[in-house]
């Protein structure tokens, strides 16, 4: 039924950078629902959804306006911030009436709880209402997680810094803000309550924002047609359970077995 | 400039139970921007925040609702759509206009990556909306993921099974999708891709959406000023990183030091 080429045995950097383009064909998308197969835009509720015109961005100026706002809205509601207020000039409408200050609370991994990077939250409430369509918002949103999780970041370098200046850039091999945050803490040589790392992370929220204005304005080109990047993790055909395959990162060398999981 | 009575060695239940009552002064609010202080309301930019009129929910309704549209929209959407549905009728207004489904990507902890739970996403979209204040939506979000870790979940039954009978309930100690869903595997015996388990998580969603709803009508009841629960995480100060605070749960015996970190 799927085909996937590692276990549990294999190195982030294996696992991120081959089996995200080798999973099932049954995608992540049946993993929360327990039913296989994806639902139609038909079948979803008629809710005003699909009613958010998009018009191209330009990538350089939603990262500047992520970067600069960052200090004030932090990850997740700079990151929206950055893709709605051109659109607010160039669409208006919705775009205008939404308070991209309403997901603050998802900074630092949830009120700092350390889950998932907020900038993914600014990201994917942006993908969800503009792209209109359930399926699209699962497949770009999937490929965003793995872009977070393989590139060295932040790659956007302002003009001038507003905080500090930095030194490294790092690789998460996750989407998760406390490793994603603790390497390049670790790299730096620098505390959570600096000014570096507050610097890293507006340029970290910049560089999502970045990249999800290029995903869109693709989609756009392509009349709304998005080609996924990556298929769907489907860890959960292989682990039997939502997570990355990179299991003894958390669990060291023992992983607990999974009712269900794969041998 | 802060007391805090347990460091990383200490039991999750020790942690959850206690340190959430006796941590900093200086909030998780601080944890993602560097700077210490709450922005206020009046700082944040003008974007229609505070627009979102709200009138008190009747949790069990609001619960029904979530359950019974679990196995369409699953986590995130479905939360939100037991707290938005209600008010569509009795407030009208921007609720109309708000497609739930367009946070249905955060089901199964983001596309199924398997970070934080999707219903907490769902709840924190509608919080952030409904109170129109960051520093509430911050303190509301925070109290509503010590709920999550802290509670044996589902406490919501419904009067007839949609999907299938289960037995157990579990404790997550962590606001975590692939803890929070492995935990209840494991005392279930029931794999992933069941109905069993989708059953649990519509329960779940429905638990958290009647919570939310609680903690609203709390929150209007005492007009507009939330009392919280919890201090904020704050681990920040203690193992200088956004965290909870059961650092040996995912790292073994031996935790990485973190630049900055208390000793």
């Amino acid at each position: 039924m799927f085909e996937i080429g590692q276990g549990c045995e294999v190195s982030r950097r294996g696992f991120l950078g081959k089996s995200g383009l080798v999973v099932a064909a049954v995608g992540v998308a049946a993993a929360s629902s327990g039913v296989l197969g994806l639902a139609s835009r038909a079948e979803a509720k008629d809710t005003g959804y699909g009613k958010w015109p998009y018009k191209k961005l330009n990538p350089d100026e939603v990262a500047k306006i992520a970067y600069e706002n960052y200090f004030d809205l932090w990850c997740a509601s700079t990151v929206l911030g950055g893709l709605f207020t051109p659109l607010k000039q160039s669409v208006g409408g919705p775009y205008k009436s939404f308070p991209i200050e309403s997901i603050r609370w998802a900074h630092g991994g949830l009120a700092g709880w350390g889950t998932v990077c907020g900038t993914l939250v600014g990201s994917g409430t942006a993908i969800g209402l503009i792209t209109g369509d359930i399926d699209t918002a699962e497949a770009m949103t999937n490929d965003l997680m793995f872009y977070y999780a393989e590139t060295v970041l932040p790659v956007y370098t302002p003009a001038k810094a507003m905080k500090a200046e930095i030194k490294h850039k790092t690789k998460a091999d996750s989407p998760v803000c406390h490793i994603s945050v603790g390497k390049w803490m670790q790299a730096e040589g620098a505390a959570f309550l600096t000014a570096e790392r507050a610097e890293r992370c507006a340029r970290v929220s910049a560089s999502i924002a970045m990249k999800t204005a290029e995903m869109l304005n693709a989609w756009a080109d392509s009349g709304g047609k998005y080609t996924p990047v990556h298929k769907p993790l489907a860890n959960v055909l292989n682990n039997g359970i939502t997570s990355q395959n990179n299991c003894t990162d958390c669990h060291g060398v023992s992983v607990p077995p999974v009712p269900g999981a794969k041998k």
